[in-house]
């Protein structure tokens, strides 16, 4: 982190990224809502994960805010065990709206300088903190679209991907 | 534009957003790259445009370089008309490639101020530069998404998505 840096004028300020990705994270929220129970557990194509797992990827990095915000990374073994017990869309739900408000919750800790500082998510990734918020909303938005493509397979019409 | 804004420390650098931009830019030119000739222009899943439309669609948003630098928006019928003339993979990589190249030379213009200036998109949205550029990168990453299921639907193993 260079003082340079610090002092260059904000191109983003820590609400307007907390509001980018809360609506990225509202239209998958709608997109899983797309999916009727059975395909939403079950369908895929070309062998890849069906739209529930993506969505339990998605929403688990995004608990990732104690890391970005306190440094506090949840072992990814827990993540992963509480995606699993996950069986219904209700609880898909319910586990996203609980990490929309975390996410809120903590945002305050979300400082400027707090965005420079340097963690390591899970071990994947080093670097700056808005580089791993930036990877979490791509790798959601990456998914997300293919979670279309299962829609459009399904013969179900997407949410509008502009609307927020 | 608020002052407040400009004076706050700096989340991003404009160098690190062309980093980033062009980072996604390259990964989905491996996309096209991974397709094979015939089906980048007529594979299709549930009715949706083959990849070769949806790339074409990426990259002419990306000319909006001009408009976000300079406020000079080159009509969308005529981006269109590019696109429509492009028949092959090859023509396709050369116009991505142009493209590539006038972003790096036109990037010395986007300063934080011009980050923050209102644009208007071709219409459809109007509001901070910044915007209008995650909204460019967002629509990419959602479209090449649909481009790896169609790979894997091809039996074509995508680039990483990680690998930048």
């Amino acid at each position: 982190m260079s003082t340079a840096t610090l002092n260059a004028p904000a191109i983003l300020s820590p609400e307007e990224i907390l509001k980018h990705w809360q609506g990225h994270r509202g239209l998958t929220r709608r997109v899983i809502e797309a999916f009727p129970e059975k395909e939403l557990f079950e369908f895929s194509i070309g062998g890849m994960r069906p739209f529930s797992q993506l969505a339990l990827e998605a929403v688990g990095i995004a608990t990732g805010i104690d890391g970005m915000a306190y440094g506090n990374w949840t072992p990814f073994e827990e993540l992963e065990a509480k995606g699993n017990a996950i069986k219904t869309k209700e609880e898909l739900l319910a586990y996203w709206d609980e990490v929309t408000e975390k996410i809120n919750a903590e945002w305050s800790a979300m400082t400027p300088e707090r965005f420079r500082a340097r963690e390591n998510s899970w071990g994947f990734f080093e670097g700056p903190v808005i580089d791993i918020l930036l990877y979490f909303i791509d790798n959601e938005v990456h998914h997300r679209g293919q979670g279309y493509v299962y829609l459009r397979a399904l013969g179900i019409e997407p949410p509008k991907f502009y609307e927020r």
